[in-house]
């Protein structure tokens, strides 16, 4: 079977049509004539069941990829994961996000493609308006995003991502301490409640906070901030004689820790929701999130990780690839939270085996 | 026993030598006055065994510690990590780390302090080079050089920090070889050498690159390089008419990954020790290494992730703990590589329980 290098694709004749696509759905038939984008085309002379020719002379193999390499980006790349993929069973095609992957059994004309796979080298940021966008457009259309990661020796890791909704069934913290009000004190980049009765009812109702001992309690500035907020809570400055309202509580724990607002958005919506989150520090991320916390003694396994970022984040890719297997080998959900001002979105982020 | 407050001192008599120094450690006698600093009369002061005074009057706990933040930076972290200390057993001692803690079962005058305890909050950075002048001095007096870390939470975690010398056993490449060489194209990001028998012995030799098929072998940039450097490898690039010099290659390389020498030197040194570095990106560190490679169709457990970083590195510490809890979680141990022009240090961190 022979084909012939045209710009950015290799065109093959009818028999192509019978012995390609009709067995193995390579290409894409143009009236008589079998379409193959170069990867495609590399993997069947790889195969051994495509000779490809330009002006009449046939191409070994390294001339091949080296070409291809030369008029597609990441050609090399995009070729590790299809050759992956097919030699799983998978049928692929490509479309507008490098590929659309078949269910295994199903192939074109028999299923709807069920994945977009998106390529992408490690040394690649990844913005986070552009996987929304991506993540939007498979939604719209019923699919399953998947980033298919290459590392720098070549090995690929996919990962699916995922809209989430998450939701608890914690009462609000107004409903649990019945109208009680407490004071305390913002020391240098903590606050402590200094009352034993106000400080067990806050831990007992909704884990706030670590207790300095058994009569007093220690909020972080984002627990501090919603209980101020909500009017639970009376923060007074070191000096004792004035006491914060919340804008001024921000500003004082923004000057702490600059990413204070980004943090806090996510933690009032997360509590909000009815979910307990609690510092993700020792996991490296903003907040590790109890689904369903009962009680302080009988704490569950909390089951999300969440991170906090910016609309105009960009993934490093290396980064997020630690974030989501650690959060794995933990047994939690590796979740990133987005706010716009208006809305909380959040994303799943997960690997998956192909 | 009553304490007077005296600038960041408590001081009290003679019978607070008897009863708190002589019997627990608290304090450092002179003359006739016991001298307490701010965290130990806090915590004395808890404990219900120390009155503290100012003007004849005595203040409630919370009177005294909010005084004590004012006088101290970091008092509350500082208390935190102090009571934790001692409530555990431990014999605890001011100094220019913040603490020397003595081993279980010692105590000033029987045995000489174990650990320099350094506290810092999360999310202080912490600088390479004030790291390795703590570990120096450390280092210097036989002790082991601790951080606890303190999070918004008021939890505490302690990191051992230790220099290493990674040393392993694989035979130089030259030598595994025997002189052959072989030539490589640099792709986009990558490089591949096409000759199936060249491939074949950089793999099994010394576990080069990742086979692209049965024929042909894909090397990483840092993999390139070295035996490119080492007179090994012929790199062209994708034109095919020219070979390049290291110096080329890595300035190539530079603009792919602008961290490539960075990367490069550390991957050198470890080769030049003898040890097999992979890639650690799903580890989001540079490098996996092996200490015991014998043949790549029996793996050993790769024990180190190794993370080059430049010397002037500050280390975020959520970013940090993150990297040690992954690296723990597989059985691994993470390695932070400096090298300073000259060598390459090792400082491995590591979570301990005290």
């Amino acid at each position: 079977m022979i084909g012939i290098l045209v710009n950015d694709r290799v065109k093959a004749g009818k028999q192509a049509i019978n012995e390609l696509y009709n067995v193995g759905y390579y290409g894409r038939p143009k009236g008589d004539t079998l379409e193959l984008t170069l990867i495609e085309a590399a993997y069947l002379h790889y195969k051994k069941k495509l000779e490809i020719q330009i002006d009449d002379r046939s191409l070994s193999f390294e001339e091949f990829f080296t070409e291809a390499s030369k008029r597609q980006q990441y050609f090399d790349l995009k070729y590790i994961v299809y050759k992956d993929l097919r030699e799983r069973g998978f049928y692929v095609q490509p479309s507008v996000t490098d590929f659309r992957v078949y269910p295994r059994g199903g192939h074109p004309g028999k299923t709807p493609a069920k994945f977009f796979v998106h390529v992408i080298s490690e040394r690649i940021p990844l913005s986070l308006k552009e996987l929304r966008m991506s993540l939007e457009a498979a939604h719209n259309v019923h699919k399953t995003m998947v980033l298919a990661i290459v590392d720098e020796e070549s090995d690929i890791t996919f990962y699916e991502i995922r809209k989430v909704e998450p939701a608890g069934s914690v009462e609000s913290i107004e409903q649990a301490v019945q109208g009680k009000r407490g004071r305390s004190t913002f020391l240098e980049d903590r606050v402590v409640v200094w009352n034993s009765d106000f400080s067990s009812s806050l831990h007992a109702a909704g884990f706030y906070g670590h207790p300095l001992d058994a009569d007093r309690l220690q909020l972080s500035l984002v627990e501090s901030g919603y209980l101020l907020k909500k009017g639970i809570l009376e923060v007074a400055d070191m000096s004792g004689t004035s006491s914060l309202g919340f804008s001024e509580f921000a500003a004082k724990a923004s000057v702490i820790e600059s990413e204070f607002m980004l943090k806090y958005m996510v933690y009032e919506n997360l509590r909000d929701r009815g979910l307990v989150p609690k510092t993700g520090f020792k996991f490296g991320s903003h907040f590790r999130v109890y689904l369903d916390f009962r009680s302080v003694d009988k704490l569950p396994h909390s089951e999300y990780l969440v991170h906090s970022i910016a609309e105009e984040y960009e993934f490093m890719l290396p980064v997020m690839s630690r974030a989501v297997r650690l959060a794995n080998s933990v047994r939690k959900r590796m979740i990133y939270a987005v706010y716009d001002n208006v809305h909380c979105a959040y994303i799943d982020i997960g690997r998956i085996k192909m």
